[in-house]
């Protein structure tokens, strides 16, 4: 088999085989064929596309470069949830203990801030003592027991897609469905859940800017991961704005426990409602009404609260939080931005708030090493709603005040006015 | 300049500007941008391709990488001649003795065999003593003087050309207009003869196996040449037969001498007056119609011949083979091909007869780096003509019985016969 044979296909959109595509992932990532062959290679996907069997035996050679866990040992049916990534996105920590206290089994490994995303990890080790990393027996020992855990990915796992992540992002061909879908799709085989549920975020905010181009992705993530014999699912889901009102880790944590707690209802416990259904759906526990029913009431009977308190003890961190959110990291400044105009708040730019939260401190960047657990905005107003001129929109944190009043400006460049009412985005744009 | 913002920009078909092309041929030639970006680079061009401007400024970064022909000293109008290489093609050596007997001025540096093509460096080499090396003095001395020079391609030419070219050859990025265009269009600027006539060939012995695609190679090429302030033209020629009736290479001066000596006319020296004739009309030398009757006259008058000869003995070879082909070497071996069936000689598959000449020792190979000058094949009966099985079609030249039986069974499959009459096709395809 020569590699050059092999580009010239894909170039000339003839499928590879099943032994074609597996000799090119084996051969690339132990070094026998060079990167130069394999950037081509890449770049001739984006151009040209690969089929389902191929983008399936892609995946498939993905998963096998490295380690695959195992979870037998759960002895229950598992299910895990992957979103494409986006600006406040807190669903895992709500999903995690709702799915779990319903009878679900949910085997979680997360990853960290990633550019103008956070990251669930980040956000769980603002919570004191909170341990993300746990030896593999521990990890299915505690899932079996509580049901869910949440930890960071280690070992090794698709080395594959690590390094061929690393060459995609050298060379301008990270945006296409094939090559998304298999990175995405082998480290879901790889960590072996039985049923897998995929969160795919549209709109500024996301990767996927339009609906057309998410439903593209989901469609080829389901196809793999049927084909691979999963049950599997994905929702497309509205992030043209940040997915609920806190965008920080210690701040969205606080979120996610005034939604445990019952005290707020927005956009973002409906999304994840819908979202923990289709998961339980998926486990075989009843039809999609059902499943919604059990989510809601494991939400308002406290039951998922006490979920996600049993897992933060579980895994070393201080459960107190659950009741005394006091207990978070908080940031020395904060300062309220206030409204410019008198208008309906139209427009909130999820993409320009990430990376306002960013340059707070939320995240890792080039010049900064170190997260600010308590730094992020907190909203106060919601899209649709009247706002005058002057009232408070949101609160800034951060460590410093001139943190803070640099981030002041660039809010108040992602948040749009309008004279008239606005309509009411969809929170779900499909189901594949 | 970021090279991955180049990449996705050829990517997404957004034109690049001048100094971003410049930027990526200088960087990639100096080392400073990696092979892995490049390839992906030219992948990205193969699939969504090139402006003409891009395609012009990249050709013109590439001249630019080396040493550019001063040609000055020649004191008058000079016209190159480019063939994208066929089997049995032998214009050069006839095309440089007719042009500058009428007055033109051809300095022309060739290429070796590559692949199963023979090169016009390696047929001059079988003239015994004949230099194919000569200083940049000499060279443009002896064009002043005699009116051509044929010489090999040395010095520091277009490195940019060889660096990419290397890779593209290894990354199954070969075939892509923009790129054959830059890479052909590069160094015929570099010599940097005022004129260029170029031999876009076409058919299953050609790299442009259909005429579309020829066509577009040739538009191409034009467009740059034009762009690039030359006189440029471009003619589209058949090449689905060898090229005249020998292929190898003291075979192929044989020939070039018999059409000189006006002891042969066939479609080759049909094809040469042609082209002689364009090369004199860029030059200035008259309308296309006085340029053929001056092309004609000088063929028919021996002059032509003698210009041969002249150039010969200027470059130190045995002048004395223009009436004595004998002294050209001879293969040890001949022996006769005979016609399988009775028919119409219907095809002669160039490719293959280019294949069967290289096993026969024409060209260095892969397990030979030696040329046998006296191998080949040459033909007696044209395509068109009734044979009876039986009679002789074409004699086998080699060193040994074995290599002349292993080849007589491949030349058997590359000729076709027919029981009807066949349509002659057509020798020019196009002007551009």
């Amino acid at each position: 088999m020569q590699i050059y044979d092999l580009i010239q296909k894909t170039r000339r959109t003839q499928p590879l085989t099943t032994e074609e595509i597996h000799y090119l992932v084996k051969g690339f990532t132990s070094g026998e064929i060079p990167d130069y062959c394999m950037s081509a290679w890449l770049m001739a996907v984006c151009c040209q596309g690969l089929t389902d069997e191929e983008t399936l035996q892609l995946t498939l050679a993905m998963r096998d470069s490295g380690e695959c866990l195992d979870l037998f040992g759960i002895g229950n049916i598992t299910v895990d949830k992957h979103s494409t990534g986006g600006i406040g996105d807190k669903t895992t920590l709500l999903i995690a203990p709702i799915v779990a206290s319903c009878g679900g089994y949910v085997p979680k490994m997360s990853g960290r801030g990633l550019g103008f995303t956070g990251g669930t990890i980040d956000k769980l080790e603002s919570i004191p003592d909170f341990s993300v990393e746990l030896s593999r027996e521990k990890f299915i020992q505690q899932v079996k027991t509580i049901g869910c855990a949440v930890i960071s990915q280690s070992g090794n796992l698709t080395p594959a897609d690590k390094k061929i992540y690393a060459l995609r992002n050298l060379t301008a061909t990270v945006d296409s469905i094939p090559l998304i879908c298999s990175s995405i799709m082998s480290k879901k085989l790889a960590l072996g859940a039985d049923c897998i549920l995929l969160d795919v975020k549209c709109g500024n905010g996301a990767f996927m800017k339009t609906p057309e181009l998410a439903e593209n992705l989901a469609r080829a993530m389901v196809t793999v991961g049927k084909l691979a014999g999963k049950q599997c699912r994905a929702i497309i889901t509205n992030m043209n704005a940040p997915l609920g009102s806190a965008v920080g880790n210690a701040l969205e944590i606080k979120e996610v426990l005034a939604i445990l707690q019952n005290r707020k209802t927005n956009a973002l416990s409906e999304l994840v409602l819908t979202l923990s259904a289709h998961m339980l759906e998926l486990s075989g526990k009843g039809n999609l009404q059902e499943c919604r029913n059990k989510a809601e009431k494991a939400l308002l009977s406290g039951k998922a609260l006490e979920k996600f308190g049993e897992m933060i003890a579980a895994q070393g961190g201080n459960a107190a939080v659950t009741e005394h959110s006091e207990l978070l990291p908080e940031s020395a400044v904060k300062i309220p931005l206030r409204a410019k105009y008198s208008g309906y708040l139209s427009g909130i730019h999820s993409e320009k708030i990430g990376l306002a939260c960013l340059a707070l401190g939320a995240g890792k960047t080039a010049v900064r090493n170190e997260i600010d657990y308590g730094a992020g905005v907190e909203f106060f107003r919601q899209i649709g709603e009247y706002v005058q001129e002057g009232e408070i929109l949101c609160e800034i944190h951060g460590n410093s005040e001139m943190l803070c009043e640099q981030a002041e400006h660039s809010l108040q460049e992602a948040i749009q006015f309008s004279e008239n009412p606005v309509k009411e985005e969809p929170m779900i744009f499909g189901i594949i």
